[in-house]
């Protein structure tokens, strides 16, 4: 079963959670067993799972990789948005989670979390749930 | 499904485009929907999505994971290659795409990119097409 | 079929090897064809694939990523595990595995490393075994 989430994101660069949109399609999905493929159809956002309790773990994320792909260094690609499609790389774009008793399983502090970097856009996240 | 598609590649670090051979296994493969997942077999390649309108895109990546993994720095591989693993596990070796309509679902500038950071090299990419 | 392994952990950062285990997981569940969906419930910790045959590689990517997120920066997360943070999502929560003939398409050079980032720890590690 395919669906699409539609998102607008608000800054540059933002992680936005997505995490209880997701665990309601599985759920509404009726799965016992099997597994949800998250894909973002985009270059310049990417998709991770990562600690959703304290917003500044996801904060240091994306300082950490302003500091790692900086604005100001050379690239070859003209549309100045070269430092996003490096980002996605490194985060990706797909990421794939367990279904268990009709429901995601993540551990106590994991959140899912789409991850900006050259907004603000609306973008989309395809979600694939899988019987097992 | 497995299936297997083998590549040359003709350089020590190259980003060699590979969404043309993966969409037509995966309309070969008459599968309405499910999910086609590439695995890359090796440690010293990787596996992404990012842009392929621009080439200057995926230059702008290797050149960056160049300066982030430097060739002259201290490794303790003897081999040499060490920041070709390293850079390796940074793209990932995995990845899983969408299958709508019997087609790989992919954003209008997505490209799918067999990494390869120590060739030249003869390099296997494997695919499992699989049914929802 | 959900399959949960659990490893301690022995060092602040270690990249313990699980291949035997999901190996032997895998041939247990008798499935043909199909794929091993290997998912780390922490937010400290990563999954990757890369070379098992010497132990100086994974060595390297630790130093590496010790190096490209430094213990000493400055972080917001106030737990002072922040660079464990960051390095989970630059290697991945999430990998996926081809099974073919009853076992884990996997290269010569290849083992699964569990990636510790802040231990010493209890971790699990779940497995997803799908038949295709």
């Amino acid at each position: 079963m395919i669906e699409t989430i539609e998102r607008q994101t608000k800054a540059k660069v933002e992680f936005q959670e997505i995490t209880g949109e997701i665990q309601r399609l599985v759920e509404s999905a009726s799965i016992e067993t099997g597994m949800c493929h998250v894909f973002v159809p985009h270059t310049t956002a990417g998709i991770i799972v990562n600690e959703h309790a304290d917003p500044s773990v996801v904060q240091d994320i994306a300082e950490c990789l302003n500091r790692l792909v900086p604005q100001d260094s050379e690239y070859h690609h003209a549309e100045g948005n070269a430092p996003a499609h490096i980002k996605a790389s490194l985060m990706g774009s797909s990421l794939t989670l367990p279904i268990e008793n009709g429901k995601l399983v993540l551990g106590t502090w994991q959140g899912i979390f789409l991850c900006e970097f050259d907004g603000p856009r609306r973008r989309n996240i395809v979600l694939n749930i899988i019987k097992a």
